[in-house]
């Protein structure tokens, strides 16, 4: 039992230790976060992010397709119903949009997608079509990039009304929502990771899926770099 | 203007005409809603058809996947959360088994389909496997079979009290949640159907997938009167 615990807290750990791959660290985010960066860089950002928030509701409901275990689905409908809205909440992705109208984007110029660089939605996609054919437990464990989430989205909220006093504070809530969500979230993708992913081999397979994840949001801040500067 | 309302009007006639090839006229399916089945037939059909019940929200899920706008994923997610149930509602599938219960199946032998003929899970397949593949608006259409399912509610509602009295009232749930599920579900999908199927061979196309969702179900209940013979 105790040999149990001590394997899942150990797969647990080396799971939390990719997060030095996350893209926190990555120039063109940092550049985001210490307040370096233009107003066109953030516009940049937000319009490029865009893609790949459109892309979560697509992204669960493959897995929710994949995926026979009701219990499970029950649990992780959450994330489609917090992302397109639900009742009167209107969700995630209009969130994301209100951000760009905060930093001076048109509604227009973020739906439309002009300003998404092609490698940006290679890497998206590249994520999408994983979800669509893994099984539903790998793509599931592929979202636990989320436990890095809250961080990034606290650093956000805490550095942005002071670097850039120029964007209404009402623009950052969807860093607000997902503060919590995030962090309710990846339980569920914790706990069928350590469920699922049982033995060497096992393991090292989730860490390399969280690897390809953590590539995903890495690669999509390259682009940006290269298309709009790092200062 | 009228043309098109004519138009519309005309198309979603000849969809509604289809109901002829419905399986309310099968022969498997008269003989239970007539009265003329055994306990073992209505045991059978409850345990076959619990392979259908638990493919809709993999299938639902499927068309959500495929589908990039999100007004329309917020309608059809309801679907999922009628079938799998959320909160506290336990659902549709939950639903089911308690039919299976009431009519003497245990809800092991419902669950893991022992029951479940080869040809009824190979038509079942054959829905979800379009559902993943088809254009949303295609596999939408595939749903318009809802058309005339209040009807084949009502009657076993109708008519089981009366020729069934073995069976607990209470297991007909089911078929009442869907009467009124039933009747708001149509409508997206309708809608969806009449927007999308426009001109005579985008028409024609839309009656095809009509038919092919009629011929799953038929099959089905070709395979039941297969199997456990009809009276």
């Amino acid at each position: 039992m105790s040999a149990v615990l001590d394997r899942a807290a150990d797969f647990e750990s080396r799971l939390r230790a990719q997060g030095s791959a996350y893209h926190i660290y990555h120039p063109f985010n940092r550049m985001l976060n210490e307040g370096r960066a233009s107003p066109e860089q953030i516009r940049g950002w937000v319009a490029n992010r865009y893609c790949y928030q459109i892309a979560i509701p697509i992204k669960d409901a493959a897995i929710l397709s994949n995926c026979p275990d009701r219990e499970a689905r029950r649990e992780w409908i959450q994330r489609i119903l917090d992302h397109d809205g639900h009742g009167e909440d209107p969700g995630g992705i209009e969130a994301w949009t209100r951000l760009g109208l905060a930093v001076g984007l048109s509604r227009a110029e973020v739906e439309d997608q002009r300003h998404v660089l092609p490698s940006v939605r290679f890497a998206v996609d590249a994520y999408v079509n994983f979800a669509r054919r893994a099984p539903w437990q790998e793509a599931m464990c592929s979202s636990l990039t989320e436990l890095f989430a809250p961080k990034i989205h606290q650093e956000r909220l805490s550095t942005w009304p002071q670097h850039y006093p120029w964007i209404e504070p009402i623009g950052l809530q969807y860093f607000r929502n997902r503060l919590t969500q995030a962090r309710r979230d990846v339980e569920q993708g914790l706990r069928v990771t350590l469920d699922y992913f049982q033995g060497p081999a096992a393991e090292q397979r989730a860490l390399d899926i969280l690897k390809f994840k953590l590539d995903i949001l890495w690669v999509m801040n390259d682009a940006m770099a290269q298309a709009y500067g790092v200062a």
